[in-house]
């Protein structure tokens, strides 16, 4: 199966979403700040789990999310990452295949259960996050399969494997293998708080060891520690080859060289849960960055993919990504 | 906990529900009846689910989705039910405690897996369902807490349960510790297969051994062979002191002794997936039957959470079940 030349391979956590409804109120006594990703310990996510209204589980991980976009809209995709033999794990494993996404990454057969991700929408449809990392930190650089990253036109990186050791390691070789390969490596700086996490890491990847970087306005400000969005745009112009800047209902700019888009949203009905959208952005984005679309192209078929996303509950597409495109004119 | 006495506790398979959209012919590949329930074992569970879409996992379980509807428009509700030590338990355990019902059946240490059913929500929102029964089949005699149901105003049964000879066992029993305590029996007949499972018997608990039944259209045409809805509203007019016939779109037809009410359905801005329709008229009307309420309010109640139900994916409330009431005329 590996044998196939895909569009895009994502590398990162495999993680399977919890969602409830919450009122800010249970954020503040949980010490989670809204809109962003805390990342929990076991316990801690007991705990937080025990505060939790009923959930609803779907499977999530911001790479594979991605992954599944692009495959929603017609691409080839492959996503890798570690998830244990368990229930959980059997779930993930499934709705990734069922996407049409290539996944043969083996199950942990010991240590942590599967990792995941409790997701709390407020009323005004903001989600915050608290991950337990659990299987996840145990991808490595033996999981990195080279063949797949070679035949792949983008290796598509989370910032968040940053966050554990291996994980890194694992990055480390794939966009090694990438770029020996002649291919492009993207990466997403992932959550604001991660950036703060790696500033200094992530800085020396954008400005010369990726092609490709994915970010919102919040991760883009924190990367370069400026507050206008703009100081920040001028910061990334000419660091790598791409840059795709997203600004929530701001739309998104993106940059190539000297060429600038300023791209507006796609209009929601309505929002009713903004997990996911990044993720989406920058599975669209690559749909058709893989297919040799304009920059413009490839960012309004971005802001179509997260604009299906955040109509729905959940962070994986639920319409035909396919038909939403092919009905616009992006 | 047990010692609060409760307004209703219902008695069930205890289910996680994987949800996904499907295509009609998905159904017909599989030889699953639209709008029915097929029990499934474990490699054909397996089967399914290979065939499946993406899904999504959210708590079900007939008696136990009324019950979290009865608990959210403000009454007591218990459950007892069986889960395996599983993750796929502990997310129903978790679940049902967070929508307010008391849940304190032990879990089974060994064993088949926590019971999932397969619900394929295909274009017209109808809802299929295949399901593998897992740990469910281990809930005995043993399980029924004597103390809480003597205590609950009705004990609410899934005729699920006669699928089963030792689940059947706990609901005979529960059926004599209610009444022994001048406690009601409140029966559903579930699903039309399940009818023509169990059809004498059926008749029988009907007849004389429960006080209030609840079935739709479909269902008690099959408890007494006949195509005619009146021909079924006839028959069992009289056999037991409520009948609770529910008909979808047309709404539901409630009876009780000289009594007969035609009460309309609840209009629904949108129908996206029909599953738990009957779960929350039954807890909404059990809701209203135990605070004492007149039989046509109580049914508008059971109308309103029904229509809540069908609005959006899965089979337990989402908005506010007692706000949704209190804006209503019921």
């Amino acid at each position: 199966m590996n044998n196939r030349a895909v569009d895009a391979v994502g590398i990162g956590n495999a993680i399977v979403d919890v969602l409830s409804h919450a009122e800010t109120s249970l954020l503040e006594r949980e010490g989670l700040s809204k809109g962003t990703m805390t990342l929990i310990d076991g316990p801690r996510a007991e705990a937080l789990y025990a505060d939790m209204g009923p959930g609803v589980e779907v499977s999530g991980g911001s790479a594979a999310n991605s992954m599944a976009g692009l495959a929603a809209l017609g691409g080839q995709a492959a996503f890798i990452g570690k998830v244990r033999d368990d229930q959980l794990g059997g779930i993930f494993r499934h709705d990734i295949r069922a996407a049409g996404v290539i996944f043969d990454t083996p199950s942990a057969t010991e240590g942590a259960p599967t990792a995941r991700c409790f997701i709390f929408v407020t009323p005004d449809a903001q989600r915050t996050m608290g991950t337990f990392l659990g299987a996840s930190v145990d991808l490595g650089p033996e999981d990195v399969d080279e063949e797949l990253i070679a035949g792949a036109k983008v290796t598509y990186l989370e910032g968040y494997l940053w966050d554990r050791p291996r994980a890194k390691e694992a990055f480390v070789k794939a966009a090694e293998v990438a770029h020996r390969a002649g291919r492009k490596v993207a990466l997403t700086l992932s959550d604001p708080f991660c950036v703060e996490r790696h500033r200094v890491e992530f800085r020396d990847l954008v400005d010369g060891h990726v092609d490709l970087v994915f970010a919102n306005e919040h991760e883009v400000c924190s990367l370069y520690e400026v507050t206008a969005f703009d100081d920040a745009l001028q910061a990334v112009r000419g660091s790598c080859e791409v840059a795709a800047l997203t600004r929530s209902e701001k739309g998104a700019v993106v940059l190539r060289d000297g060429e600038v888009h300023v791209v507006d949203a796609e209009p929601a009905e309505k929002v009713i849960d903004t997990t996911g959208a990044g993720d989406l952005f920058a599975g669209g984005f690559l749909y058709g960055y893989t297919q040799g679309r304009g920059l413009y192209d490839c960012a309004r078929i971005g802001a179509i993919a997260a604009a299906e996303v955040i109509s729905h509950f959940g962070a994986r597409p639920e319409a035909s990504l396919a038909d939403l495109v092919a009905g616009q004119s992006a």
